[in-house]
């Protein structure tokens, strides 16, 4: 029985809702947008700023959140980006020692990784599907999805390599990876529910 | 419905086993074996020798293995390998068009890549559980059984990438991948054969 399921996910490949999918089925808690507003409460940063800087690397418009922040904000001579990443992981750790639940994105797999109690989850999808989604779903606005998409991808693993040291993906971080372009949103979170169960 | 599943795996992750027991779970035909028999009948070649470079690079003590062959087999100024791979390829197309089966390894993935009706899996496991099962069950005799199990990834790795153009467990080749080590054996082959049956 795993108590901690970590999904990590490409964006578009509907990792979000399998996570809320597999909590809704196991009873688990369900942390996502409360680990960037319990961040922004321990780090003093606004939502904004942890949702913008805490799984992405920067692109290139945005060498802003690179600075040092002062050192009135506690973090002495850390970035942003290593500011919001130390609020994270506490915050991640926290929520671990509370009991079951899924966890999404921000690096949880590696803060977790010596937790034997834990699934560990990716999931990705071919590019048509995550077009679909992206555009039908999220309603995302833009010319060119698949740049969009790449370009996404290529900063979470910009992002996750930075802070973990491994490479987004790798399958020797996940005990399961999952297709939900060829598998579907239902049954991916039918499977991991199932595994978690064991 | 898949009606063809291609299981490739690391050595020592029991890829074989759960591949045997997905068949018998589906009432699927299995290839393995039987696809070095009819390679070694097309090729002329040995099966001694499709068992060895049918899924290997060469190791660095079998060179001979890299010399081209003689046109009296059929291969032009093919190489051994080249003329291995051939064949393999035939073998597996030809099993793939009779209907329901399971093809375990030899690039099946890639071969097989346009048809619509394939679940393609990826088998792999953490060192600790691929020692434990090389050395117990496949009796491997040898004072260094990671550097055995390193050795057999990295011939695998560049056999794929020469002969696919692709990486060897990446992720976006696969349908599904599992740890065995941490999923166990006998619910792997349940995982995949209830997947198969959507």
């Amino acid at each position: 029985m795993a108590k901690i399921i970590t999904i990590s996910r490409e964006f578009g490949s509907g990792g979000r809702k399998i996570a809320e999918l597999t909590a809704q089925k196991l009873g688990y808690n369900y942390y996502d947008k409360e680990i960037i507003n319990s961040a922004a409460e321990k780090s003093g940063l606004s939502k904004n700023i942890i949702n913008e800087v805490g799984e992405y690397a920067s692109s290139t418009n945005s060498l802003l959140f690179n600075l040092s922040i002062s050192n009135s904000l506690g973090g002495g001579n850390m970035s942003m980006y290593d500011h919001v990443f130390t609020a994270q992981t506490k915050v991640i750790k926290q929520y671990s020692d509370e009991g079951n639940c899924v966890i999404l994105g921000r690096c949880a797999d590696y803060i977790l990784r010596d937790r034997e109690d834990c699934l560990h989850v990716f999931i990705h999808a071919d590019m048509e599907s995550r077009i679909k989604r992206i555009v039908e779903e999220y309603k995302e606005d833009t010319a060119s999805p698949e740049k969009l998409l790449k370009e996404k991808d290529k900063r979470r693993r910009v992002y996750y390599k930075n802070y973990t040291g491994q490479n987004w993906g790798d399958i020797n971080n996940y005990h399961i990876v999952l297709d939900s372009g060829y598998i579907g949103i239902e049954e991916c979170a039918e499977i991991i529910a199932r595994l978690a169960k064991q």
